[in-house]
């Protein structure tokens, strides 16, 4: 470990993230702005540098006196720091981290979201953990990363771990992406605003959602309110959401067979406000398209420990391992 | 590599094939028996012996010069060398690596089949590759190998690369494995043995098929015979190989967009005899199922070059490195 502080930096659609944290993830101070990404790719790195000074003032520490910042972004990276496209940020082929290296003053490393990530909870939240670990980030997308020994999986173009849009039905749901059948559009957000439109407008069921959405409308229904049309046994909600955790556990039995990892961690929005519900679906449906069994019983499925600091935090851990 | 030559062992349900090599690939001697399973593992292991014995005949050299032994095998091989299941030969938890280590008195090293099949790729079709290899093999069943920065990846269990068996379609067709849906229920003789009953036996479609047949029955059609109603146009074998490939194509398509490797090397008795007729079918079904297209663009879907050698020779590779 290189020691000193560090700042973590995760970029969304929605929001910018920032903690200041030591190399063993303690975190000392925070902050949060929206993104604005209808501002540009300038606009959007200058309110990046105003909270990561704000979370530094929260720690009380300058920003010059800290060793590193790691960035994760909804984005393939290269490993020059170029973003090769973010659909959600509107950034095709951006230099995100040179961006940010420059304006920070200091060492930065930029790699994708769900990949620092899985890093994340492969450095903090079980440090001595070795061999294969397997994310997947249930969000508007559905994102994913792997560590090998100590190292994120990135294939030979930068551009693995895209799990989201691995065919799980042939001719399947059409997926943004373009594609159809992805695993994405089935344990997503997105596949979630397929069932409730199908259920409440196509089939006219009866459901509390309406009622309950804010400006996002049934295409992107916030976790916190999935959360509590789920607490009050909505059915169109439960239907849709035990449907999303079937098909998440298709996709993480699909990486037991072809990896054999020890475990997979399961994190993101959606997880971070359903995962004790969702947790045991996604189970059965793993064990049930898992092989051989003895792949399965030897992996363990578990929900990310981090939480909402995945992202940052895991850039943390990557800015330091890239140091090291 | 360690030089000085090997005997590459390639024990399948039907035949074991030896060939005596050097450590760059050459052929100096080959030898072939049926393997007989029904005699038990003792009497596996004396035919595979002889068969070492035969090729070392062939050759010209005697069995003490040579340096080393690689076997592949049609099961997940444990580090020290067990098979843990092999179906075909009857095999469960058989100390394979040990028995013939100590019956060819000569450091003996296991693998499964498609591993090694995929390492001597790596190793010998194009030596100068780097980054990661991925192996399909399309015979009885359909098998995987992946090869990462030249070593094979095995997981955290020793039972990592099972990619006949992912899901590819939820709730599909019944899989030997128990499961549902696998990719070799769709791309594999056993998978083309469904679509054949169900197009002759059922539907009552015209067929050369039924007139070609030897003792497998339409249960596992020759690959030889496969090639020759493809040759003769018959359409029941026309449609079943297509969406053999069409499906393979998900399947490697899965993998690109999981590992994003440099390379998809397609093998195995249907491929060696079919290669060129299915090879468009397949890329162009990867390359409709892959994302990111850049990644797809990126990777290159091959012929294996090794043909019928191809688990004999990556075996003899495989012991060369496991020395070196």
């Amino acid at each position: 470990m290189a020691g000193g502080l560090f700042a973590g930096i995760d970029i969304g659609g929605t929001k910018i993230s920032v903690v200041i944290a030591s190399d063993d993830g303690r975190v000392l101070g925070r902050s949060r702005r929206k993104s604005k990404p209808e501002r540009g790719f300038d606009g959007v790195m200058a309110r990046v540098v105003e909270t990561v000074d704000e979370a530094c003032a929260d720690a009380g520490v300058a920003r010059a006196t800290l060793t590193a910042a790691g960035v994760g972004a909804p984005s393939p990276i290269l490993p020059d720091g170029t973003a090769v496209s973010a659909v959600n940020m509107g950034w095709t082929n951006v230099p995100l981290g040179q961006a940010l290296r420059e304006r920070l003053g200091m060492p930065t490393f930029a790699e994708n979201d769900c990949n620092v990530g899985t890093y994340g909870e492969y450095a903090f939240a079980k440090p001595r953990r070795r061999g294969t670990l397997v994310g997947l980030f249930m969000g508007t997308g559905l994102g994913g990363g792997i560590v090998l020994n100590g190292t994120i999986l990135r294939g030979d173009n930068a551009l693995a771990g895209e799990v989201g849009h691995m065919t799980v039905v042939p001719d399947g749901r059409p997926c943004v992406c373009g594609k159809r059948g992805c695993l994405e559009a089935y344990s997503s957000k997105t596949g979630l605003a397929y069932e409730f439109k199908e259920a409440i407008v196509l089939q006219r069921k009866p459901s509390v959602l309406p009622s309950m959405l804010d400006e996002g409308g049934l295409d992107n229904v916030k976790s916190s309110i999935l959360r509590r049309a789920w607490e009050e046994k909505d059915e169109v909600t439960r239907v849709a959401l035990r449907r999303a955790a079937r098909y998440l556990g298709i996709g993480a039995g699909n990486l037991i067979t072809l990896l054999a990892p020890t475990t997979v961690v399961l994190g993101g929005g959606v997880m971070d406000a359903l995962g004790e519900q969702l947790l045991p679906l996604i189970r059965e449906s793993a064990s049930e398209h898992a092989f051989p069994s003895a792949s399965f019983r030897s992996a363990s499925i578990e929900l990310a420990a981090l939480g909402d600091d995945a992202v940052a935090l895991g850039a943390v851990a990557y800015a330091d391992h890239c140091l090291s």
